[in-house]
């Protein structure tokens, strides 16, 4: 579907711009793609963006609508009739949804960022174990949002499915640059077959970012984040 | 509507609590109210919110829905034919909702609490600062989104009226407590109506906190949270 109005704030390696790309080609949107500059703000995005002057922000007739998780439910609510249904049909299915993502927000990433950047052994320690926790946390609601399915969403990628695997390529990094193995066919068989399909998914592989170029990038990011913790 | 099979895991304090209240009461739902007591989680607690161990938790036909704002949601969806609408009706109108429900508890919340609890100088003056930011923001968002009306969301509470509603209490604790005024009607008249009404809504009054009695709970709950910062 072409879309003459709308357009995305957003840079190759953010996990919540990714998602915001995934919910988009769901739904088979065409769209005008504004690419960041890691560490310089446009002047676009701080007008777009005002209170939290951050990625992703979509812009659609006029109109910005910012933060990943309200995107994906904005794209899902306005194009209700194309592609699939991102969140799932039933209120429970969707509070329970709405739960895991929230949770992956407020508690997995945070962690998941710590791991590469907090240097002491302790904190990094603490991240890891928090990590771990919330993977085989997913890992079990996997076997209860599937119902035996690909999917977190069924069929079909849903609203968990953007919320988590928007951080694969993030996970994927941590594991490479921690010596770490966080998403394993041994420990978290669900979740292991699931990261494949996911990444591989018509609607996912045109805008996953190379795991190589991520783990470069990283390299970058981290040491100005851990540059800007010591100054603190 | 007399519903057999539906509970509230809650207390009278929590601004969190409040909102799944008032969601219930526009939907003259009937509920059990199982009370938390503070510093000692029941066993039902513990069962139905494994993962964060928090209240609010709705208890509906054998389900347990957490996090205040999706059980606002889950009551608006499931019961959507009674009392009138919480969510507003059009997507964009709803993707703001959304934004300032999760700016209020990622950004004011904890600001606010931060004026009680932190002790050094510095720390409640940027506290103060950001709290009296949001207001200001709130304010003008209200602006947008009431379009004259006297609630967020038009003629009746919705969901960002809950969302917001729900710290108004402790907005006036703090209020006291500090020897501010946050919500003035000189810099804020139009949070200032807004307020009144909200309080004084007939789905608000009868769980809204008495002042005094938060007053004299805040208290204690701050020289325990100031306590175990001091022993962190």
């Amino acid at each position: 579907m072409a879309e003459s109005d709308l357009a995305l704030i957003g840079a190759w390696q953010s996990p919540f711009v990714l998602r915001a790309r995934v919910a988009l080609n769901i739904k088979n949107l065409q769209y005008v793609f504004h690419e960041e500059t890691f560490g310089n703000k446009s002047e676009l995005l701080l007008k777009s963006n005002p209170v939290h002057k951050k990625i992703p922000v979509l812009l659609h007739s006029g109109k910005s609508i910012c933060e990943s998780l309200i995107i994906v439910e904005y794209i899902d609510e306005v194009w209700s009739s194309s592609g699939h249904a991102i969140l799932p049909s039933d209120p429970y299915g969707r509070a329970i949804a709405r739960f895991w993502a929230a949770y992956i927000d407020e508690k997995f990433f945070p962690s998941l960022r710590s791991i590469a950047v907090v240097q002491d052994e302790a904190g990094k320690k603490a991240a890891v174990e928090q990590v771990i926790t919330g993977i085989s946390l997913l890992e079990k609601a996997f076997g209860e949002s599937s119902k035996g399915k690909p999917f977190f969403g069924g069929d079909h990628i849903g609203y968990l499915d953007i919320a988590f695997g928007g951080m694969l390529g993030w996970i994927k990094v941590t594991e490479t640059i921690a010596g770490l193995k966080l998403i394993d066919p041994e420990t978290t068989p669900q979740l292991a077959q699931w990261a494949e399909k996911f990444i591989h998914d018509p609607a996912v592989s045109g805008v996953f970012p190379d795991i190589g170029t991520l783990t470069e990038y990283s390299k970058v990011v981290i040491a100005k984040l851990r540059g800007s913790a010591g100054a603190k």
